[in-house]
């Protein structure tokens, strides 16, 4: 197997290559220059595998919740990819992403992902780590203000992402407890949307390159800029 | 020549494969289902001509200005088909678009084109076309109040673009005139970016897939959505 990993609907853009098992990453905390900066980062993975575009099996990519504009870039491009070379591609959950990465970079088994979604909000979801080390949902992702998220019931949990950082004490005090052990300035990385992915398709769910689509959570229409 | 173009900056969605001198084309007004429809549509015409993907000598996109999502997403699906196939990319002045339309559907010679650009402004570009009814710029793109747009000293201009739907009276004020001979409500067509991407292309401008970037013309901070 050997998929192209995408994820730039945050503030940090980054592409993965997984070759057979090993994944390559490249990573940079970059606002504002994503359009720039995938495409070489993909360039870059491929050239130092000295893999052939054509010999990719499968495309994923970050998409969403998280920045529209973001979102959009990374699920364009992994879309013209598969479209031009007819593979597969794997949407990735970006709460999800960051649940996985909070496995891998610190070793949580219970995690709450919660990204600032502006407008006083939050987009939320909560996973644990399956005997494979990938990160399962624990229930449907939202959209809702801090103080409404779902509660977690586990005592293990730790808290990650950008929504940790916007509203800390919020999220806290609306679990009952005086802070949590959260980082709010990670950031997703491509490598593990490759690894969720990977997963996925080993229970079957790609999708044609024109099905995989960005998940807002919230109605795009509020926020549709011109 | 074989020549995929897509354009997504405004309210309307389109892609046209230009194949040796001929344009097909495939247009949908659907604000907000861009991402669902772009590659459908480009499947559609690839499978209508016959003409395997692989076999594409070049990419063009609607480059903007225009609506940051739209633009968006023809930017990742251009630069991902044109990466994936190791294509030219050749981005296209949303406005030149529109202008190059008005000269095929209505004959006109000498266009304004105007975007409403919301807060206030207008995406504005002036055009003429040439012997080969190619239009060229007049001058340089800007953003800016529909009262502060460049003074046009031709007489037989015509005016295209939404932004003579939202500011029809401001513009033509500006421009002295009582009223002005104009579509507020005409779109850009892939078809009219294919035209005139093939025209950029016999002038050696094909650009490598990473350095086809958006070009947005306003700083795009202030409208930066999460």
């Amino acid at each position: 197997m050997k998929l192209l990993a995408l994820e730039t609907a945050t503030e940090a853009c980054s592409a993965a290559l997984y070759l057979d098992g090993e994944i390559s990453e490249r990573y940079q905390l970059a606002p504002r220059e994503h359009t720039a900066l995938i495409l070489p980062m993909v360039d870059g993975l491929l050239a130092e595998a000295g893999l052939p575009r054509s010999q990719l099996d499968a495309v994923a990519f970050g998409c969403g919740p998280g920045a529209f504009t973001g979102v959009r870039i990374a699920t364009g491009v992994a879309q013209g990819i598969a479209f031009a070379l007819e593979l597969p591609v794997v949407p990735v959950s970006t709460l999800a992403t960051l649940a996985q990465g909070a496995q891998r970079e610190f070793g949580w088994r219970q995690v709450a992902a919660a990204i600032d979604a502006r407008m006083g909000e939050v987009y939320w979801g909560s996973f644990t780590v399956d005997e494979a080390g990938v990160m399962q949902p624990d229930g449907e992702e939202r959209v809702c203000p801090p103080g409404e998220v779902p509660l977690l019931h586990e005592h293990q949990w730790h808290g990650i992402g950008s929504g940790w950082q916007s509203y800390a004490s919020e999220l806290a005090q609306r679990q009952g407890v005086a802070m949590v052990d959260a980082r709010g300035d990670y950031y997703p990385h491509a490598l593990d949307v490759a690894t969720l992915a990977v997963a996925a398709l080993a229970r079957g769910e790609g999708l044609p390159a024109e099905q995989a689509l960005p998940r807002y959570l919230r109605d795009q229409v509020a926020q549709k800029p011109k």
